[in-house]
């Protein structure tokens, strides 16, 4: 064996997943894509907002010296800026241009600041349910996963955070609009959180870094707003893309920033930046740099998934599935009838219905649905959905 | 301290690097940006070619479903198939698309790569000079670095390399042409690599990966032609980035081509597609993969690059500088006059010309000069070269 074996471990782990999306493939070739009803991942059927084809194509075609070339590590000034303007704007908190650094993605951004904080043996603690990736993004950089659960109806438990705590304990994610939950943590969860990790930090005389993962803070429904996490506590770096709100996630483009009050600030945002380089990102995509920072504040009209969100909850209520009507994202993350995610994941599939198992995102019993899919698929899954659960409380 | 120990020290090891930056921006603001002769970057100063700013503007307008959204993380099919076609022209070897997998960049599939191959322990050979980035890739995923000195004239030695494989060497990068020598390695030099390679492969019963980073490959002069690497070794991955043919290193898109010959195939190709998404790259920026893929064989005009090196070659050859003509690159590593490479830079540096030292390249008593500037840095700088040389032969 010349590869890795810590790869092939990872690849046998997730090999579940790759099983589900081979059978999909499966599934699709036995009976048309129009008849597999794909709900297991995250990818916009929305397309992107007009702003967006109209800035590119200005882009695009400009000639201008060096529109394509390298530029500092961090990203463009002018487009830091512009972030910088909207952070404070809308974060109630004033970030200057030298706080932004611009990533590959949400996910570029997770892995260039995990690499800077950890310490071979440090610990990062996601709080379940938790998008499956950070895992192996904490891995990569030779952390260690502190999991714990979370709260009732998935809201986030600071007690279980706090006891989780130990001296290895180099930060906390969090993701809020939550994938897979489509829980939006609120105000007081977010302050009690913060003021417990400020006492913890002291306490110990090193910060706990708040790592918090916001690709989904546009995308909310019912005028829920979607507190901020960097204004409430001084360690922290949120972190985002553009790839849900405005459709664009084939573009690897987003950004960080970092409380200007963190601790080891200057060291924090120098290794992230190198991280940034040495990593191989080097910089984000310099076209899409340029592109979204004249976007900011725009989206996707929010009513397509609404319409979804609500038709698929009456599905689901309908058919007798327990499940807590997502506040915000494109997920639902309804109980497995019967109690088993494999099964209810595999019943499904005999529906043609394709959806990701629970412990994927570190809560067996549960499953996601993304149901960022056009409203035909979700018409015609009705039946299924259905059927599976019959098929699960009988079994 | 609450940022990781690697990191810091990461910084303070490249710290006289970002001095010389750091020393060079306030040259710039001293002197005026006109007065100051950077050749320390390899950043493209020609243009990218017409064609590309016609296809990036055609793709960009394209209002077709899902053109921004995600695709297989080894990147688009039909993209695929397109470099399949091309590598399978250009190098002499059958190669299909399921072994092409599009990268972030040439960095990005360094990375990828040696994240599936290394594990912790294991070590990579280098052969010196070496491009500086390859010992961070190497560490980011817990490998040694196996330096190794290269032959004459800045060849490769094949008797180093074969020297210094032992039981944990995972694979041998090389890079031709070489940055910073601007060497092309001959076709007598690979095939004796590759059955050194092929033969201490069979001994030890697993296979040594052979790494070719090629982003240079179309950048040389003098009707040169570069052998190719994938025919001649089974165990082979090459890697490129369309950075400095197309001059648009900021956009982040290249490729990787991994021989169907290569040991461990089907583990080895799964892995470097899960390391692209879990590195958190997931794919190739979108957008410049379908650009690239229309553009295959195109490159900017070389012509450019034969005068500028030309002339520099003359200019140091007057001042008394000794160096090897490069056959590829935008590269000139010459002989550090009175044998320090940090002295000469800072020599240099008198005279408003950044330069970097060889040590960055594990070649101390050298230095290189990116030469990708305007004609009018390079004849602008002549009169410094010429002092700069007299000073330190006299000191």
């Amino acid at each position: 064996m010349a590869v890795s074996q810590r790869v092939i471990k990872s690849m046998e782990n997730s090999s579940w997943i790759r099983k589900m999306f081979e059978t999909g493939g499966i599934l699709k070739a036995k009976y048309g894509d129009d008849n597999v009803f794909d709900f297991s991942i995250g990818n916009p059927n929305v397309e992107p907002p007009e702003d967006f084809i109209i800035k590119l194509s200005e882009y695009a075609s400009l000639k201008k010296t060096g529109m394509h070339a390298y530029m500092p590590n961090a990203g463009y000034l002018d487009v830091r800026e512009k972030i910088a303007s909207w952070v404070t704007s809308t974060e109630g908190i004033e970030i200057h241009s030298d706080n932004i650094v611009m990533t590959c993605g949400a996910a570029g951004a997770m892995n260039v600041v995990l690499k800077t904080i950890l310490n071979p043996g440090d610990n990062i603690i996601v709080s379940a349910p938790y998008f499956a990736e950070y895992e192996a993004y904490i891995g990569n950089h030779g952390g260690e996963v502190n999991r714990v659960q979370g709260g009732e109806k998935f809201n986030l438990s600071v007690e279980n955070i706090e006891k989780a705590i130990n001296e290895k304990t180099q930060g906390v994610i969090i993701n809020s609009p939550n994938n897979p939950s489509g829980r939006v943590y609120s105000e007081d969860t977010i302050k009690n959180l913060a003021s417990m990790l400020e006492r913890k930090s002291r306490e110990r005389g090193r910060a706990i870094y708040l790592l918090s993962d916001e690709p989904y803070k546009k995308i909310v429904y019912d005028g829920i707003k979607v507190p901020s996490v960097i204004k409430n506590y001084s360690h922290s770096i949120i972190m985002t893309s553009y790839s849900k709100d405005l459709s664009i996630p084939g573009e690897r483009i987003g950004w960080l920033a970092v409380n200007p009050a963190a601790e080891d600030l200057h060291n924090l945002l120098g290794g992230i930046i190198m991280c940034n380089r040495i990593l191989g990102y080097v910089n984000a995509p310099a076209i899409m740099q340029k592109v979204v920072a004249d976007l900011q504040g725009r989206s996707v009209d929010m009513g397509f998934y609404k319409t979804k969100r609500d038709r698929l909850c009456e599905i689901l209520g309908n058919a007798g599935y327990e499940f807590i009507k997502p506040e915000g994202t494109f997920y639902l993350f309804p109980k497995a009838p019967g109690g088993d995610d494999l099964k209810a994941v595999n019943a499904l599939q005999e529906e043609r219905i394709l959806t990701v198992p629970g412990r994927g995102f570190g809560t067996p019993g549960y499953f996601r649905i993304a149901y960022c899919v056009s409203d035909r698929v979700i018409e015609r899954s009705a039946e299924g959905f259905e059927k599976a659960f019959r098929a699960l409380k009988n079994s």
